[in-house]
């Protein structure tokens, strides 16, 4: 099995990636934590909420939770910063440790609010926000070795274990919304305690056996992957988030219980989700209703879901897959997230995030609707990224998984090192101290220059979208599943081309909302199509598949130059199809960059000429 | 102004509109008969439904209305025909005269399950199925001289004058489901009385002044045309043949009482059904939910609504307003509907109905949905057409219109006869005997003699897809208004030539579910491609705009086979969009066809290669 190296052994240097680094680590943990201040997040936890009065959530632990294990990462980077942010933390596990109930439970949603129905409703996010506060408290032991908040959350899961295995007094069997699963298998993995891995597996056995609480008012068991065993799930289905953070629960409790049915599952998984219901970006959830997979293929862009949430659980889910063999496919899908949705989920300047990605905006079609009621009016994704939102998931979440971005980019193989994604950074984790210079994602041109180095090779993916390579400096001993492998003395300098150039994908023919059309993509990015740059009915322009196209380097991206079509207005619904069109010449910027100029159109999929 | 020429002038010929009329009057009539009876919808109007205890529904005397009027219009062609149809009639008749309420109120359902709500509920058709039975009403006293059912119908209106205007004893001011004003007017075109058309105006005049019951809980006033009064009302919104049902009664009564506002309200309704809400087919409808029209240019193809009723409404909208001016626009959008979606609306055998016409078949995306409850589960139509429905206003809807077809042949005005329509029949007015001999829609060839004519000119309608005519026998004056002006005496033979050659159409750029596709047609006829003759995933096949298309004469139609291509098979979700493509010969057949073999995959709108 293959091994990921974590991101302590990585640090990034100056470039793509640690501009992104820097953004959340000055901007938007910051702005993250005062509007999670000014809504009453922390307060929840300070357990003042009697006094204060506010809105409390039962899920607010985990806005909070997540921020935490974000901060904790940033921390290990840099051992000695965050002291403000530490002080805010330590307070806060004080009042939790004061304020959890003697049984070990914690919610302060339940314990202020509902104590009558603690542990009584399914869709409570009791496990769930227990969970993400156990990955902080995780990540927040490893970075300051402070472990009251770890100890404080083992507790809880003794408290859960009474509950829910030993004596099962409470109400349901497993929660709504999957988390609970990866969280017990982190903490099983930090502890040793194998205690932990057997309560995940309970909480993945007892899943779709039919004892949940039907709950089917609203929703039903797809809804939550709980409509058969999840050793029997082959096809993705329900809400997007909770699918994803179940799946890595059952691929990670695979690997360490050896688990084949588990393991078959996932690979069965992962390939309908990529294969079927990933949108070009990496998004997922073609469904508002539900935040939901629907049928095969459907992946609608003007209404399209697509949760910042969902993107960062596919690429957690394939960055968990990718020890399981060594294949590109994964790698080549943390990929796609990372440059497109991954970052579309923040605004350029770190401030504003958006919970849902739209793959088209079209300003004219907005609140025109007349359905006949407003249950059933077309619902159209916001146009502009908002700085925090009632359900407050995604930013907190992008602010952990860019604060711990280096842990994409190797793992290990035997005596095998493998670069999985490629960027400005250095990497010493005892076994080899590697230095990558690159422009990536502006050029595919990558210098790796390695020092005592111990591994025998390298395995170098080969992205999906490079149709041609040059490598100097070491011979290529062939390619195995995707990566160029390479073989490598005690140190080495080597000049990889990834030729880049502008290219156009199409979608299969099932995507019934694209056929007839193409993305531009350089690269990783996936590129689109702004009103801004482009004063067109942006559905009434065309481009052939062999139009010339210029890259042009902005300060903030390479920017693509297209020369294409725009029909000419016409009147009515129907004309004949050879009437002519006019030249055009259409600016294309990278998608994760859209929104950030005032409210404007935007399309990806652009229909071909 | 002009008129038009009423069905009872014209006989057809054997030929294509010949067939549709023997199909109508040998199968559609008694099969619908049949299933009306086996349903209880005639034994409702005999009154014995407490001994029967069959279901029975608020509309159903709006179902039997229909037939009655269908079979009126065959009796008006064949006097001597239609014995048994008679009878059933007249029995029905007399029953109704029985069980007619002393104050002349009349609806079966109301009488008998609910007679403490007659006039209570606006939802709940009561002038609606009146509207239907004053239709029926005129047609059978036009057909046989029986004015016992008028008689009946013209009591029933004196209850409606006094509900709703003198004594204001109903609980609602307007019927949800508009019929009743364009029924008044034709009562009172026939009866000559003034009061009919006073009621119309001051249906037409009450709806949309907020005084309506707002029914909020399910349905807006969007949904029945009810929002804002109807001189204001520009948009096209809400139920698409309550609409046209409306505009239909607007545009009459404008036309007798020469109001300008609502003249000019119909216009620019009309614009905006046929310039942003209207299917290829001539289908109107995108959403299932009310079956409603949504926002603009809104026209999903595999889940439209395109009920057959929105059609045929369509078409009696366009008809009516022919009259207002010399515009072959109005004559295009009849044609439109006629070779389309009018006849797509029952099977060719003539036993089988379509409700809802998709625009696309996909039989691999079908019962897939995962949504996560049945509420919001993608819904798809119906792929194969059924006998009778629970609802079953497009049987007979269909039945009249075809029984009536001749109608929508002619129209004068001045010393000119139009001839907006083109097919295999003739033409005694009294002012010409014109006998047209053509194979249209087969071919554009139209030969038309004409003796004893009292007409200066002729004024033909060259349809919008014809790019090219030719016309021998007369000269010709000019163009006026899309109608090529003929001068011609007392006798004329004319060789009429629209050069009939395959085309392709693409739709307005804002059409998102069309871009970057093209629908192959053949004079009026819109074609599709069906699974039973391509054995192509249908969404993977692309044509050429100027690919190489050969016309074949089947039995029943004309066929036309396209050199086109097939998108290789490829595994996953997007792919290089150079990717090659394989040729595949592709047979189309007219819509209107679809379904008649077997279920299987339908396309209209196929991919630009």
């Amino acid at each position: 099995m293959l091994k990921n190296i974590s991101f302590e052994a990585v640090d990034l240097h100056d470039g793509f990636w640690k501009d992104k680094y820097d953004v959340n680590r000055k901007v938007s943990i910051g702005n993250v934590y005062h509007r999670f201040e000014e809504t009453g997040r922390f307060d929840a936890l300070r357990f003042n909420w009697k006094e204060k009065q506010q809105k409390i959530h039962k899920f607010y632990d985990s806005d909070v939770a997540k921020w935490i294990e974000a901060v904790s990462y940033l921390i290990t980077k840099d051992k000695d910063g965050y002291v403000e942010e530490q002080k805010i933390i330590d307070d806060i596990v004080e009042s939790m440790e004061k304020n959890q109930l003697p049984n070990g439970y914690l919610n302060s949603y339940f314990i202020q609010v509902e104590p009558e129905n603690i542990f009584t409703l399914r869709d409570s996010h009791e496990l769930y926000t227990m969970g993400h506060m156990i990955e902080a408290a995780i990540a927040y032991h490893e970075a300051t070795g402070k472990r009251r908040l770890l100890d404080v959350m083992e507790r809880c899961m003794e408290c859960v274990e009474n509950a829910f295995i030993i004596e099962k007094t409470a109400k349901f069997v497993t929660d709504r919304h999957e988390e609970i699963e990866l969280a017990l298998i982190k903490l099983y993995d930090h502890t040793g305690n194998k205690k932990y891995l057997d309560m995940c597996m309970h909480f993945l056995d007892m899943r779709g056996q039919g004892l949940e609480d039907a709950f089917g008012t609203r929703y039903n068991d797809l809804y939550s992957q709980s409509h058969i065993p999840v050793r029997e799930q082959f096809d993705a289905v329900g809400h997007c988030v909770r699918a994803m953070y179940l799946y890595i629960g059952m691929n990670e409790a695979a690997q360490r219980s050896k688990d084949e049915k588990l393991r078959i599952a996932c690979e069965r998984l992962f390939d309908d989700v990529v294969k079927k219901r990933m949108y070009v970006t990496g998004g997922l959830g073609a469904a508002k209703q539900g935040e939901c997979f629907t049928i095969p293929y459907d992946l609608p862009n003007i209404d399209a879901y697509s949760e910042s949430c969902a993107a960062i659980g596919l690429a957690l889910f394939a960055h968990s897959m990718q020890k399981n063999e060594l294949d590109s496919k994964y790698a080549d899908i943390v990929e796609r997230v990372m440059y497109n949705n991954m970052l579309s989920a923040v605004s350029t300047d770190g401030k504003a995030f958006f919970y849902v990605n739209p793959l088209e905006i079209h300003l004219r079609s907005v609140g025109l609707d007349t359905a006949v009621n407003d249950e059933f009016k077309r619902w159209f994704p916001r146009r502009q990224r908002l700085e925090v939102f009632n359900v407050s998931c995604c930013p907190p979440n992008v602010n952990r998984i860019i604060a711990k971005i280096g842990g994409f980019f190797f793992s290990e193989l035997d005596d095998s090192l493998i670069v999985n994604q490629f960027g400005a950074l250095a990497l010493d984790n005892g076994k080899i101290k590697l230095d990558m210079k690159t422009e990536y994602p502006a050029d595919g041109k990558i210098r790796l220059v390695g020092k005592e180095n111990t591994y025998k090779t390298l395995l170098i993916r080969r992205p999906w979208w490079c149709r041609e390579y040059e490598l100097k400096g070491a011979q290529v001993i062939g390619e195995r599943n995707g990566y160029v492998e390479v073989a490598v003395g005690e140190s080495f300098e080597l000049e990889l081309d990834l030729k880049m150039q502008p290219y156009f994908v199409k979608t299969h023919p099932m995507v019934r909302y694209d056929t007839g059309r193409i993305a531009l993509c350089y690269g990783p990015s996936v590129y689109c199509m702004e009103g801004v740059d482009n004063a067109y009915e942006l559905n009434a322009v065309s481009i052939s598949v062999d139009a010339d196209i210029k890259c042009e380097r902005a300060e903030d991206c390479v920017e693509l130059v297209v020369k294409g079509y725009v029909d000419d207005e016409f009147d009515g619904l129907y004309c004949f199809a050879d009437k002519p069109k006019t030249e055009a010449t259409l600016r294309f910027r990278p998608y994760r960059m859209f929104a950030n100029r005032g409210e404007t159109d935007m399309l990806i999929w652009t229909r071909m000429a």
